[in-house]
């Protein structure tokens, strides 16, 4: 049984690109869409599964669309899950005036105050609800082999939501991550408005979703961890101390398992979909090293 | 001396893509823009050149955006141009009325009836007025190997400017291309409106901007040709009798030198930029054999 609803199909890379609408629990009951390649390969055997999680002001299209990943993507055998970047039309006064708060920016993570925590809990629609309804739609994914990447706010959430699960997932990676959200003004924001500012500098309740703090704390055995990250040297944002790739660096040395970590400043590349569609096919190739190992 | 204001710049696949402005004497002074991705390879040695001629209701942006050709480029050292569909804002009555005719709708050909001619000469801007504004501009392009390909509109305007100019180029392909327009309903349509409808049947203004006419009726050495054509069997625009790939067949049939063409249907592609970004690295990688042989 599926209460999956397919909008639109298009062949792509010797595979199939499906965009689905459904109800979902997690999102308040909420219609979202999600856009689902499965690779031909999976008709023999159930393929690998890779989400790649959108920035802000992004939806499920702008992956697909500009992302690059398909051809890597085919040739390794490797299923993509593109989902949207927050609920839509949840009505919460103030959700669409900021393009970095509410629609289009619900930074992976389950709203606790009042005002947002009905909808805006796209944690547990990544981590819980979206696995759930793909495989209850036996379209050949195989969630054994599962992991995760995603751009500037997805990919603070595909660092975090990794880090927060590793033995759901065998990879993660990112392009131009906030790596430290927890201290930076798109964090500090968000967190603000979803989490409140509970005790604790920066509150404990943040630094739950800050991928540096995870990555610093974590409890996996050393060298078990696996993590790419590439970031633009001309990245405005990078300039503007909104990513902090050092930070996760520094957290990385911290754990003492550095190599668990490869962290590449990519020279004059900045923070747009040209940058990612360039390094798209190494993040394929890298998780495909883990996913079918 | 050069005339081009550069508007953005990014880096992608191991160059740099810049957008370009400038006011074009063949549009009838309206301002264009262009889309121009050099490879740092042309630093050492300038760099063979492919243009890009994108669809009906694109811009210079669709193709660079969602293309996927730029790291195939990358590797092979060659620069890509992408050029706008049509004039912007010439203010001809009715331009913006209909996807199918004036904005975004140009056809590739130089307007001939008194309420388009003033700006609606992409022809002559594609394959004179661009290429001279980046060669004066010194942006490391040798314009001595040109290829050119396309998608739908933009497959017309590839094979049909390639095809009557053979010495121009030293390939052409397409996607999808409108492969015998005097005859199918865009065509006519905008033909009737840009040309006129004059004598012969089809009017013989028109077939010198056909793709199959010109090809049956080449005088270029047999065997000099070289054209790669994917149209995939899922098109809805194949199915509604606009792209007609059975029409070139039967020209390079009818012209006996039938291995100039290969023409590739692929199964149960469509025509969007999922088909495009699929097979866009053979035409890159056919396009080089020529470029750089």
């Amino acid at each position: 049984m599926t209460n999956l609803t397919s909008t639109s199909t298009n062949r792509v890379a010797s595979g199939v690109l499906t965009k689905y609408t459904f109800p979902s629990s997690s999102l308040g009951g909420l219609s979202t869409s999600v856009n689902v390649y499965v690779p031909d390969s999976a008709k023999s055997s159930p393929a690998p599964v890779l989400f790649y999680l959108a920035g802000l002001t992004c939806t499920e299209d702008t992956g697909a669309q500009k992302g690059g990943l398909f051809n890597s993507a085919g040739k390794e055998g490797i299923a993509l899950v593109f989902p949207d970047t927050s609920p839509r039309g949840a009505g919460v006064e103030g959700e669409d005036a900021d393009w970095q708060l509410g629609t289009g920016a619900g930074f992976y993570i389950d709203a606790t105050e009042a005002k947002w925590k009905t909808h805006y809990n796209m944690y547990s629609f990544i981590v819980d609800e979206l696995p759930s309804v793909l495989k209850a739609a036996n379209l050949r994914l195989d969630f054994s082999r599962w992991s995760i990447t995603g751009h500037s706010m997805g990919g603070h959430g595909a660092l975090s939501i990794y880090l927060k699960n590793p033995a759901l997932f065998k990879s993660a990676s990112a392009f131009a991550p906030i790596a430290n959200p927890a201290v930076v003004p798109w964090g500090i924001g968000a967190f603000t408005a979803y989490l409140g500012a509970s005790a604790g500098t920066p509150p404990t309740a943040w630094l739950a979703h800050d991928a540096s703090h995870l990555l610093a704390n974590s409890t996996a055995p050393k060298g078990s961890l696996h993590l790419l990250v590439d970031v633009g040297t001309a990245d405005q944002f990078l300039t503007a101390g909104q990513l902090t790739p050092e930070a996760l660096e520094r957290a990385a040395e911290a754990r003492g398992a550095k190599g668990e970590l490869e962290l590449r400043r990519q020279e004059g590349y900045d923070h747009s979909y040209y940058f990612i569609s360039t390094f798209s096919p190494d993040h394929v190739a890298f998780h495909a090293k883990y996913l079918k190992a």
